[in-house]
C-alpha cells in the first residue's frame, strides 16, 4: 500500500508527524521543568508550554481532519494503517471535544498550581494549596462534563477513557469491589506472618553512589543509554520521547532501597518506550497502548521481576561493591517484600498499594460528581485511610491528600491505571511462564533477556496497533483477569 | 496609551508574544541538545527543531504583518511602543526577505557541512571540507545578494546588519584599518615586556571542584541562580531565555584557568539577559540590542573586570579553599594578562584577539564579493596570519581556516561583533569611571555591585528600546569610539 493509493491517509500521516514533533518539545519542556529548571523560570516556561499546548490542540482539531479521516477510510489501507487511522480518529475526537480556551485555562492553572504545590507540600500548607486546587478542579470538572456529553458517558468515565480507552466506572467498581473484599484481610494475614521477622539496619549511601548503582541496574535491565538518561526529580517519573527516554528518581541517603526500586520501576516504563515499533515512530499507532499497560510494564519490572529473589540475587554484588552493603539475601528479600501500611502511595509495598488507589478512585469519583468538595478532601482522606489501612492523617496534608502530583496538575482518572497495571503485569507473567517456564529460574540462569524479549514481542513492539483487549488476548489468551494478581499476592506473601 | 487606542499594535504585541513562546522552546531544545541529550536522541530532536523553526518562520512572515505594522504606525503610540514597532518591522523584514526555498536549502547544506566538518576538522581534511564550504558559500552569497537588493546596501553590509543593525563595511574598514595601524606593534612591545616573566605550574583541579568554584564566582558577579543554571558542554555558550539563562563551560583538569574565565565571560552574557527589561519580556524591544553589545557585556565581565587585579584578588581565597591553589596574586595576574600570538581565536588573549577578527573580516568581505575563491582561502589565511601575528599556517587547515564553526554553518558577518564588543566594553568602562570613579578601586572596596548597577541602568534594562547609537550616546556621551579600547590595552599592557 503506498502513498499514491491513498493520498488522504498520507496527508494524515504527515499531519500527525508534525504533531509528534511538537509533542517532542512538550515532553522536553515537562522533563526540564521537573529536573533542571530553576524556580524563577517557571512563569515564562508555563506561558511557553501553554502556547505549545494551544498549538498542538489546534493541530489535533484542524478543520480538515474530520473529512480527511473519512476519505482515508474509504480507500485501500493495510491492517496496520487501519489501526493507525483508528488511533488518529481517537486522538482527533479526544482533542476536538474540548474548546481550546478551556485547554489553555487548564494548562495555565495546572502550571500555577503545581509550581506552588512544590513548596506548599513541603510546608504542609493546605490553606495555600486549597484555592489553587479548587480552581483547577472546577476546570477539570468542566472538561469532564464536556467530554461526557460528547461521548454520551458519565463525566468520570470520560476521564478514565483518556488514559484507559474503554474503561468504565462500572467495570472498576466491580474489579475494585472484589479487591476490597479480600485485600484488607490479606494485609492482616501477611502482617501477622511477618511479625516475627528480625529488624536490621540499612547502610547509608550517598546520592552519587546510589546514582552509580542505579545506572548499573539499568544496564542489567538493558536500558539503552544512547536513547535515554537518568536524573533526579522530587517526584520520580519517566518522560521524554521514545528515542530519548528521560527517567528520574530521588535518593534518600539514609535508605537507598526505595530510590533503587524507583529506578527499576521507571526503567520498566522506559523499556516499553524504547521498545515501541520503530516503523511507527511519530504516528499514533506507534504510541504505548494505554496508561494501565504502561504501568503494567513498570510494575512487571519492579514487582514481578525486581522484588523477586532471582533479581535480588543478581544485584547483590553491586550493592556490596558500590554501596558497601552487607545486607544478606534474606534481609534484602525481607526489605522488598515487607508489608507495612503507610502514608505514602509511592512508597507503598505491593500488597497495600491498591488500598491507596481504592481511596483515590473513590475520592475522584466523588470530586467529579460534586459529592465531595475540595475543602472536605482532607477529612475524606483520613477517614478512608483509617478504614483501609488503619492510619489517621488528620492535619498531615503533606503526607495525605497533598502527596501526589496528579491532582496538582489537574489530572483526574489516572490513578486506577496503577492497580489495573499491577493486574495486567501478573497476567503477563502467568502467560509468559506458560510459554517459557518459571521466570525466577530463567533469571537465575542468566536469561533475563528472554523475559524482556517476551515483553518486547508481545507488548512493546505492538505499540497501539492492537486494541487493549486484542493485545491481551494475543499475549495472554484472555482479556483482563484480576485473578492472576490475587494469586500472585497470595503466592508471594502467604 | 492602552490597547483600545491602537488595536493593531495590540494585535502585533500578541503575535510577537506567541513567537517568543516558541523561541523559548527553541532555546530549550538547543541548550538540551548541547548539554543533556544522548547521541541517539539527535535524529528525532533534529526533526522536531526543524518543524519548530518552520513554524516560527511562518509566524514571522504571517501575511497580516505588513499591513498591521503600517496600520499600527498610523495610530497613537508611546515612544517605547514606537521602538517596539520598529523592532517588529525589522524582524519581519529580516524574515521575509529570503525565500523559504533558499532558507531550507541553506539549512540543509549547513547541517551537512557542519556534520562533516566535525570529523574533517580533526582530520585536517581540507579537500573534504572545501566542496561543502563552496556549496554553502554560494548559498550564503545568494542570501546576501537578495538581502542587499531588498535593503539597497552592499551584500556584505546586508550580512553585517543581521547581527549589528546599521553597521557597514565602510565603518568597519575605518575602525579596523586604524586598529591594524597600531596593534601589531603593540603586540611586539607587550611581548618584549613580558619576556622576562618567570614560568610556574598551574595546579590540577577536578571538574567538580571547578564547577563549585564557578558557582562561587557567579555568585560574586551576582548571577541570579533562581533564573539560571551552569552546566557543561563541549563548546561554552550562554543560552536559554532571559528568565532562565543557561550558561555552560568545559573543564580542563590540568588547567582550571581557562574554564574559570570562560564562566566569567558567559556570566557577562547572562547578566545582560537577566537584566533585560521585565516589562518588555516577550517583545522585540525587550531583547538584547545587538550581538556586538552582547559581546561587549561578556567582554566587560571577562576583560575589563575579570582579568583586572581587584577581581583576581577577590577570587583568590576561593581558588585556595576550593582548588587548593597556591598561585600568588602576581602569578594569577601573569596568567590572565599574558600575551602570546597563537593559532586559535577562542584561546587568544585580549591583545592578539582582534588580529583573528581582522583576518576573518577581510576574508569574509573577499569571499562575499567574489574576490576570494574558497579554494584560495588557506593561502589567504596563512599570509594574513604571517603579516598579523607572524604565524605560518601552511597545510594546517585544522588550526587555520577550518577552526571556527561559523562558516561551517554558513554564518557570515558575525565575526566583527567580537572586536566591536571589546571596543564597546572599553568605552563603557571609561564612561562608568567618569561617573563612579576608578573601577578597580570600587571592586577593591567591595563595590562590584555599583559596577553591575551601572551596566544594568545604562545597557541591560534598555533592551532594544534605543538604537545602538542612541544607547551609546546616552550611556557614554558618544557613539562607538575605538580610542577607548586602544587606551585600555596600552594602559593594561605597557
Amino acid at each position: 500500500m503506498n502513498a499514491k493509493s491513498n493520498p488522504h491517509y498520507q496527508t494524515l500521516v504527515n499531519h500527525f508527524q508534525s504533531i509528534s514533533h511538537f509533542e517532542h518539545l512538550s515532553a522536553l519542556g515537562d522533563w526540564d521543568q521537573a529536573t533542571m529548571m530553576p524556580m524563577g523560570g517557571g512563569e515564562a516556561r508555563g506561558a511557553a508550554m501553554a502556547e505549545l499546548a494551544k498549538h498542538i490542540h489546534s493541530l489535533k482539531t484542524a478543520p480538515m481532519l474530520a473529512q480527511t479521516i473519512s476519505e482515508a477510510d474509504e480507500l485501500p489501507l493495510t491492517e496496520q494503517q487501519k489501526a493507525n487511522l483508528t488511533e488518529m480518529r481517537y486522538q482527533y475526537l479526544q482533542a476536538n471535544v474540548v474548546p481550546s480556551e478551556l485547554v489553555v485555562a487548564k494548562t495555565k492553572a495546572a502550571y500555577h498550581c503545581e509550581h506552588a504545590w512544590r513548596e506548599q507540600r513541603s510546608n504542609n500548607d493546605w490553606q495555600g494549596f486549597k484555592p489553587n486546587l479548587e480552581n483547577l478542579m472546577s476546570l477539570a470538572k468542566e472538561e469532564a462534563n464536556i467530554r461526557a456529553e460528547a461521548q454520551n458517558v458519565s463525566p468520570y468515565d470520560a476521564l478514565l477513557d483518556k488514559f484507559e480507552p474503554g474503561m468504565t466506572t462500572a467495570s472498576l467498581e466491580q474489579i475494585f469491589g472484589n479487591l476490597k473484599s479480600w485485600l484488607p484481610q490479606l494485609i492482616q494475614q501477611v502482617q501477622d506472618k511477618q511479625k516475627s521477622e528480625a529488624s536490621f539496619t540499612i547502610p547509608t549511601a550517598s546520592a552519587e553512589s546510589q546514582a552509580r548503582l542505579g545506572r548499573e541496574i539499568m544496564n542489567i535491565l538493558d536500558f539503552d543509554f544512547n536513547h535515554g538518561r537518568l536524573d533526579i526529580s522530587s517526584h520520580p517519573f519517566c518522560g521524554g520521547v521514545a528515542s530519548d527516554v528521560r527517567l528520574t528518581t530521588r535518593y534518600d541517603e539514609g535508605d537507598f532501597t526505595s530510590g533503587l526500586m524507583g529506578i527499576v520501576h521507571e526503567t520498566g516504563h522506559a523499556k516499553y518506550e524504547q521498545g515501541l515499533p520503530l516503523a511507527w515512530r511519530g504516528q499514533p499507532a506507534g504510541l504505548a497502548r494505554s496508561m494501565a499497560l504502561h504501568e503494567s510494564q513498570s510494575l512487571f519490572c519492579e514487582m514481578q521481576v525486581g522484588r523477586g529473589p532471582a533479581f535480588l540475587k543478581l544485584i547483590e554484588p553491586y550493592l556490596s561493591s558500590l554501596l558497601g552493603s552487607q545486607l544478606t539475601h534474606d534481609q534484602l528479600t525481607n526489605i522488598y517484600t515487607r508489608v507495612t501500611p503507610g502514608l505514602i502511595r509511592v512508597d507503598a509495598d505491593e500488597v497495600t498499594y491498591p488500598c491507596h488507589i481504592l481511596l483515590r478512585f473513590e475520592a475522584e469519583k466523588a470530586l467529579v460528581s460534586g459529592e465531595l468538595a475540595v475543602a472536605d478532601l482532607p477529612e475524606f482522606w483520613s477517614s478512608q485511610m483509617q478504614s483501609l489501612l488503619g492510619i489517621n492523617t488528620d492535619g498531615d496534608y503533606k503526607n495525605g491528600c497533598m502527596q501526589d502530583i496528579h491532582w496538582a496538575v489537574g489530572e483526574l482518572g489516572y490513578f486506577p491505571s496503577y492497580t489495573l497495571g499491577a493486574m495486567y503485569a501478573a497476567q503477563f507473567r502467568n502467560a509468559m511462564e506458560c510459554e517459557l517456564g518459571c521466570m525466577e529460574s530463567l533469571i537465575n540462569s542468566g536469561k533475563l533477556s528472554s523475559v524482556m524479549g517476551w515483553l518486547n514481542d508481545k507488548i512493546w513492539s505492538q505499540g497501539s496497533l492492537l486494541s487493549i483487549d486484542e493485545l491481551m488476548r494475543q499475549s495472554t489468551g484472555e482479556t483482563l483477569n484480576p485473578e492472576h494478581f490475587k494469586k500472585h499476592l497470595i503466592g508471594r506473601y502467604l
